[in-house]
């Protein structure tokens, strides 16, 4: 594209009115993003955390090292009070790198990308091998569990990402379910082992890894569960059109090993007039084994360590207290967040607010609220100071998985919604790398956020 | 990230409020981009025209290649009129890769990635060397002009991309008078070549060629011009701190041939209540030669072609006859642009709207209106249609270059406005390749177009 146009004049008068009273804050919010977009050191946090520590799955080595980095880093800051507040964690391994592969009588023998689901058993040292069922809802599942046609057999969940849902989020909702309880679900037919299409929007050979929960309430029986890749699944589905007799086999050697000791990273710069108005703002600072959490949540956590940054580097002294946290274990327990709530309620502090990116760092759009209607109407009078970044949609109602046991305690739980489409591309892949990451769209992230912030902790909610 | 919340409910009613004529469009948009999530063949054609056809410069082979590809494509879709219009094209072509090496007697030599500029002049053969006189504004070169600095020397134009800008077309609006008359404004007092920093917002190693003008008026004399790789340009700036003799050696051997001819490629669906009332949708065909010319703007011309495709899919008989047209020439002539203006006027057409996608395939966000208020006013109120796909902003005013020539005949203009935060990373260079493109942000961007092509071609503007 060539220029040819003037420029663009943002006239969003059609949307809100501007009262006198916001030009101010209007000011303080360009001030904030002009020095994030200039002198922002989120994406350079962002690297060091990914290319220099790497992938930092509960308990692990690299955990406990992200944990240290994201202290020291705020102690460099120069905020008011720095912590770390302990938690038991989930100490899940993957063990060796997982093989499968797809047996056909009349096809011949393919290889599979699969990955162990967070949280599976092993199989057997020889691996399994058995026929596959392929299932795409519960009824179905049922329909053959109770035909006997499930036991001794690999389940093969298959439901696709539904491509006509604009946010990604919502197909990753209706799709999920496999992965989360297909294998306790098929353990109660008697199935082996189960395999769930990835989770994604996406055909690649990448299989995306997650948490699983053996349910014992379906039952009791724990079998090995895999994801296989959406190009695989492709395959396995299709050369079952032609032999119903198709066998898998799959060997892995993960395992849970005891309960390791770490923490949620805790920064705040305390509020001039109302200290104990308390504003939470969060990412988790652990990820998958797979590949380096870039988008997942690398981008959420190092964005919250952006907004201390900006806030002492413009000396904003803000009203209300801000807290940043670094949550740990959000991917397979959430221990961190859960800790995090416990301490608040024993404490007694008033959280009024808390807000989490943990939707990757894609160009920002808008925030989900979960609160009164009062405090959406409040919010979403703000709206209009938000257009000219792109950012516009206050109509959601996500929040995030670290802070929303903070809901009864009555805070109001915001959510940063960047733009979906590209999040599950990369999701609990090896490919969720800090190559993917854009450093503007990070940055404007970062920067709704800090101007959220900065307005909640002026007016309150 | 794991889900914890329910599904978003999507309720702009602070936004707008929806009437009851407006709930059976809501179905028929529904439609269109359930269609296309599911059916668009528009990543697709893009794979071909990047994978299999390629770089497709004015001029060159795959320039007709692609025309030949879009001709027949928009043929076996059954439309009612496919035609191609005839126009004499530019024929720049780069010759042998360019060198350039930094000299500095105190530091030592280094390569440097240079491309030519598209119209560049060629140097000696033996190539030129001289020294560097950096400068970011018109100002600063008239100074150094007047004191004779500039004689004899490369001028080099290093003004940044702003990057507080949150369009990023706003940045390269700011920017790329360098580029443009650069050699014309450096040739005017003297200098022998001269350099301009990459237009684009990434820290890295690839330079971005684009369009310049040599001006007559500000100098007869034609010297030779070079984009050099961001990289490049802060380790230049960075030497000539330290020592202010630092001479750039550069070889470059383009050529402008004499003019080709080439087209333009058509395809109508006639309207059904008032075919003389013509909406005319396109993008560019021809591209850059360094790449593939992915986002620009093979993205926006498939997105038009996907119009086609998904009108005639669901059997959408427009009211009014919708024109989709494949520009040639938009990156260094206009000539396209041109010659489909001139007939327009010619055959006494009316052109009640004209709408371009030519600012990559990425997420749409909006589109530029350029039209009376009534018109304005008008679409506007269909923005609540748009919302829930993300489409939200109506505010600005871009159009395109290869339809801005219809608004003395009346058309009002319309600018397809995706994210525009990855654009210049890869715009003219060597990155913009098939690869980058995610396939659901691209058929989002043609679901925007057909929504707002079926609203136009139902009420009339």
């Amino acid at each position: 594209m060539r220029l040819k146009h003037t420029l663009l004049l943002l006239s969003p008068v059609f949307l809100y009115n501007i009262g006198f009273s916001q030009s101010n804050d209007s000011l303080m919010l360009r001030k904030i993003t002009n020095d994030i977009m200039l002198n922002g050191k989120c994406y350079g946090y962002l690297d060091y955390l990914c290319n220099r520590i790497g992938a930092r799955l509960s308990g692990s080595p690299q955990a406990a090292a992200a944990v240290e980095y994201t202290y020291q880093t705020m102690k460099s800051l120069g905020v008011d009070t720095v912590f770390k507040q302990e938690c038991m964690v989930p100490h899940w391994v993957r063990g060796e790198k997982e093989t499968a592969k797809i047996l056909s009588d009349n096809s011949g023998e393919f290889n599979a990308s699969i990955c162990a689901l967070g949280g599976s058993v092993a199989t057997p040292p020889e691996g399994i091998t058995a026929e596959v069922v392929e299932v795409k809802s519960w009824d179905e599942l049922k329909k053959l569990g109770l035909e006997g046609k499930i036991k001794g057999k690999i389940v093969f969940y298959n439901r696709a990402f539904d491509e006509t849902q604009i946010q990604t989020f919502h197909a990753y909702g209706m799709a999920v379910d496999q992965r989360h309880r297909g294998p306790s679900e098929g353990a109660k037919y008697g199935a082996v082992a189960t395999i769930v299409r990835s989770m994604t929007n996406k055909l690649d050979d990448n299989p995306h890894t997650g948490a699983m929960h053996y349910v014992d309430s379906i039952s009791k029986v724990k079998v090995p569960c895999c994801a296989i890749s959406t190009v695989g699944a492709e395959q396995l589905s299709s050369l079952l059109k032609t032999d119903a007799h198709v066998r898998f086999y799959l060997k892995m050697s993960c395992q849970t090993l005891p309960d390791e000791k770490s923490y949620n990273v805790v920064g705040e710069i305390k509020g001039s007039e109302h200290p104990e108005e308390i504003i939470v703002i969060g990412g988790h600072l652990d990820s998958w084994d797979l590949a380096q959490g870039a988008q997942d949540d690398g981008a959420g956590a190092m964005q919250s360590l952006e907004i201390l940054r900006v806030f002492k580097a413009l000396g904003i002294k803000p009203k209300r207290t801000i807290r940043v946290v670094m949550f740990m274990n959000e991917e397979n327990g959430l221990r961190g967040g859960t800790k995090y709530a416990e301490l608040a309620k024993l404490n007694h502090e008033k959280h009024i607010a808390a807000i989490e990116s943990d939707a990757g760092g894609f160009s920002p759009r808008g925030f989900g609220i979960t609160g009164s209607n009062e405090v959406k109407t409040k919010v979403r009078s703000w709206a209009n100071l938000f257009f000219q970044y792109g950012v516009y949609d206050f109509t959601g109602d996500e929040g995030g998985a670290d802070i929303e046991q903070l809901k009864e305690q009555g805070a109001n739980l915001f959510g940063l919604m960047p733009d979906s489409q590209r999040y599950f591309d990369y999701h609990h892949a090896a490919t969720d790398t800090f190559s993917i990451v854009n450093k503007r769209e990070l940055h404007l992230g970062a920067s709704a956020m800090a101007m959220l912030v900065y307005l909640i902790a002026e007016y309150g909610l």
